[in-house]
């Protein structure tokens, strides 16, 4: 079986093996322990001197907590968004009462630096910055560098969602300034979901002071003091995705960053090559293209659906489709976490076989 | 190792062994098998016909998500209060803008249903009534039945927490007409920590159409729309927790409800008799012990953290303490979810030993 969905990724087995250790106290010694040092090996990854914390839910969970810690009802916000996962960090803003000014891409751009210079030196009021680093639904990686660097001349929180980029594509949080970052166990970190993790800047922990939107389950303070104090997290902690996390992260430290982050470039070029050779177009501007996911436009005359069973049903291999509006128009390669290139030509060898298939299927 | 803390409970071996299945897509066809298997078994063990929903977090999720998807900033609530855990149903609502009337009992004692007749007679404002069903820091089980039938008189929304009591204590939802409930994974399921579950009657679905507790993550119509058009969870569902979960249930529904209910009467029944036996005296109102958690007052002399040092490197057993103010005057043998008589014995033959060395090293 071959899952090259965006997340969840495939665990390796050395991970694998860890999910079914027994439970243990979470209020003892060895969770203090075990918490301390996915703690520190995270900082590594996330390249932060800051705080990180480790909040059990889903990647989502995580961009709420940066939302509601940092920010105020009625607070100005701009929200940067050219995908499916742009729109849910603005609508979640708003829903605790933020103020969203939408600064919206086209699906398959880039967000434009200079457009979020222009929209920020046009309307001071903005408090934060919201972006996604890694766009899973239009596979594009947004310039974070270059926009947090807009973001930093005017001042301005930054809240980003790395949840499909850290830990397999560059993201400096401390050289870059983010001031808040999530990411979620299931991407890049090969371990299943229900964990997601966040870094805390003091830019963002100044925020957290004023900040009024409502919180209790993801509040930083709690999870600070919880962490600092016993070893602990304030709430039951999903303690079988953490037998996984330190064991994965073993693994992580031992490849080096720089070389899974080499590794992830290397793959998503093999993937982007091999689907072009097969006659098809990437969705993304191409010098935005992700290397975590590739999404692919839908050839003429090729139903989706219909494609990604041939390929779950007679090649064992599953993609994702398109989320929203551009359900139908393509298809997505995961690529991240847990894959290196071998795995890659499996997928090109059954979209080569599956893709005339699909299409006299429909036609025929 | 006797892991006999109130949550995590260990695993059975034939959930664990579920535990370490690779990745599947969260958003296919075997997921959607998967919830909908798990969601059919879990209103069993509820025993309501309404909805039932898995959220990926942990158990005070469950109670966040229960507040916000049914009151209003503003609303009077009355919190029902005999422990930690009901001060912390009642802190979580005022954090979220409720108006909390306090109805706190002595710790220890249970909550007393003809004092909430009195508080909701005085007050007409109150909107909803919240309860801790079995109060894990004090060892207590409010009697829900009748407070449920008070609740009902006045036409009140209940919301229960039942964390520690569902599953294990017997709670027929539906019957005793609770609107909200709230369980979690590591408690009487046997599952890893990582899961609340949470049913929903028509009475709170009411309420939820008029509640604007702001609310993203917790969302109860988002949750509902994503599991009945498509199988599915409205974020990335802690995939390793529902492999152990199906597999918890099944083992659940062999036992049969009754079956496990009359199991921790049992377990507790000799918990409590055995901790007399050894001299020692209950912390909780008799009557109102819980099945789940034996709390137990230390005797003079004792240093609660050393015995439990003890009992932990010399034994093997892994008891709780105290929380909060109970921290050093108590300590708490859990016997929820997979425990048998025999582990209880081996707990108060550790005691037994155990007990006159921790006295002898403090006053020594």
């Amino acid at each position: 079986m071959q899952l090259r969905i965006p997340g969840p990724t495939p665990i390796p087995e050395e991970v694998l093996q860890k999910l079914n250790k027994q439970m243990i106290n979470h209020r003892g010694k060895e969770f203090a322990e075990l918490i301390h040092d996915v703690t520190r090996r995270l900082k590594d990854l996330f390249q932060t001197k800051g705080d990180v914390f480790i909040l059990t839910g889903s990647g989502t969970g995580g961009m709420e907590a940066a939302v509601v810690n940092t920010l105020s009802p009625g607070d100005r916000v701009l929200v940067v968004s050219n995908g499916f996962f742009g729109d849910r960090f603005g609508e979640l803003a708003e829903r605790f009462g933020a103020e969203v000014s939408w600064l919206r891409f086209e699906w398959g751009l880039a967000a434009d630096p200079e457009a979020i210079r222009q929209a920020l030196s046009q309307d001071n009021s903005i408090k934060a910055v919201l972006v996604t680093h890694n766009e899973t639904s239009t596979g594009v990686t947004n310039d974070l560098a270059s926009i947090a660097r807009v973001v930093r001349e005017f001042d301005k929180l930054l809240l980003v969602d790395a949840i499909s980029s850290l830990g397999s594509i560059d993201l400096p949080v401390d050289a870059w300034g983010c001031d808040v970052v999530v990411t979620a166990s299931q991407k890049g970190f090969m371990v299943p979901p229900g964990l997601a993790m966040v870094s805390v800047s003091d830019r963002a922990w100044q925020a957290h002071s004023r900040a009024r939107m409502p919180r209790y389950y993801w509040d930083f303070t709690l999870a600070k003091s919880f962490l600092e104090r016993r070893g602990q997290t304030p709430w039951t902690p999903a303690l079988t995705t953490f037998y996984g996390l330190i064991a994965a992260l073993k693994l992580m430290e031992e490849e080096g960053l720089p070389n899974i982050i080499a590794r992830h470039a290397r793959v998503a070029r093999r993937a982007r090559e091999g689907i072009k050779s097969l006659g098809l177009s990437l969705f993304p501007q191409e010098a935005f293209a992700s290397n975590t996911v590739t999404a692919v436009r839908a050839p003429d005359g090729i139903n989706v659906k219909e494609l990604l069973r041939i390929l779950r049903e007679e090649h064992g291999v599953i993609l994702a489709g398109g989320q929203e509006r551009l359900e139908g128009r393509i298809f997505r390669i995961g690529h991240l976490g847990y894959v290196e290139e071998a795995d890659i030509e499996e997928v090109l060898e059954a979209l080569r076989v599956a893709l005339p298939k699909a299409a006299s299927r429909v036609t025929g």
